[in-house]
């Protein structure tokens, strides 16, 4: 998406340790029109996906689930990190490691919330070495759901989590993908 | 907001405690199409007021204030609960005591995302005793940004949190007022 791709470029701004901060307009301030101009190109993506629900992580990717899954007319479920005593009942739950903060942490999902029947497009605002995709997938399994596909807005494609989804065949659709950072230059893949 | 009293009576679950769960529709499944009526109805509330930002709090602020932002062509910035590496330079930063869990917790939001000249719509799902609107205030004051009010999706108004905000004089609009929930009977502020 070449309007992301000149959005990171203009604002984005490159750390050390392959840190991308997108802070100005995707997910610490939300620009919710651009937001929204996302939402509608996951849709046509996946427009023949028959996609009947949309699982995100807390709390980075919601926002990009609301944009997706609105603009396919259909609700989305965001996994939370932790139980707290604000979900009821029966959880399904996976463990994901996290790299960016080296700490390890559990995900849960309302058993209620996915049925075997669905087929569930996994959006993220990231998606970098793929753990927080595979513990959704992970979810998805343990409900007997169909995975569809993954979207992020940002895949950092030298951290390979996106192509290792692809090489199982699951369809993988990131908005911007992005090749390499060295040196603080962005280049997208073509 | 009669639509959003109907379906509180229709799905929410009432639990000892006060607790009140609407994960079904507004904060862990969310319904994209309901959320977006929700957001129409607080651009409405609030559509004399100049707001040129929505600040809310992860994890589950994030859904209502992408509709609200966006039915109000209007940015929205959400606070984050600890300090991670991936928030840039200076924040503004403040402590909320948390009943639910009975934790306090840190928030922050980064000093180049709030202005002195911003007029900010504070939004969120639930506003119960008013903790967490207290904080962000507290931050916004530190920017010394205008706050032109307060909408949340829910008010548990024995919780006072509402009502206390209204008696400093601030403009609180929630969509739907709770007065009492004993024994599991949900009464609506007329």
């Amino acid at each position: 998406m070449k309007a992301l791709e000149d959005k990171i470029l203009a604002e984005g701004k490159v750390y050390e340790g392959n840190i991308l901060k997108v802070g100005s307009f995707l997910n610490h301030q939300v620009d919710t029109h651009f937001l929204m101009e996302m939402g509608d190109e996951i849709a046509r993506l996946f427009k023949d996906s028959g996609v009947t629900k949309i699982v995100t992580i807390e709390a980075s990717g919601i926002a990009m689930a609301v944009a997706a899954a609105y603009k396919m007319g259909i609700p989305f479920v965001f996994a939370k990190k932790h139980k707290t005593n604000n979900i009821s009942g029966e959880v399904y739950s996976s463990i994901i490691h996290s790299f960016t903060h080296d700490t390890e942490y559990t995900i849960v999902i309302s058993r209620e919330f996915i049925s075997k029947d669905d087929r569930i497009l996994i959006v993220d605002d990231f998606l970098a070495n793929g753990c927080a995709v595979n513990g959704i997938i992970d979810i998805i399994n343990q409900a007997g759901a169909k995975v569809v596909g993954v979207s992020a807005a940002i895949e950092k494609a030298f951290q390979n989590g996106g192509d290792n989804l692809r090489n199982t065949g699951i369809k993988v659709e990131s908005l911007a993908v992005i090749e390499s950072m060295d040196n603080g230059t962005i280049i997208f893949r073509k």
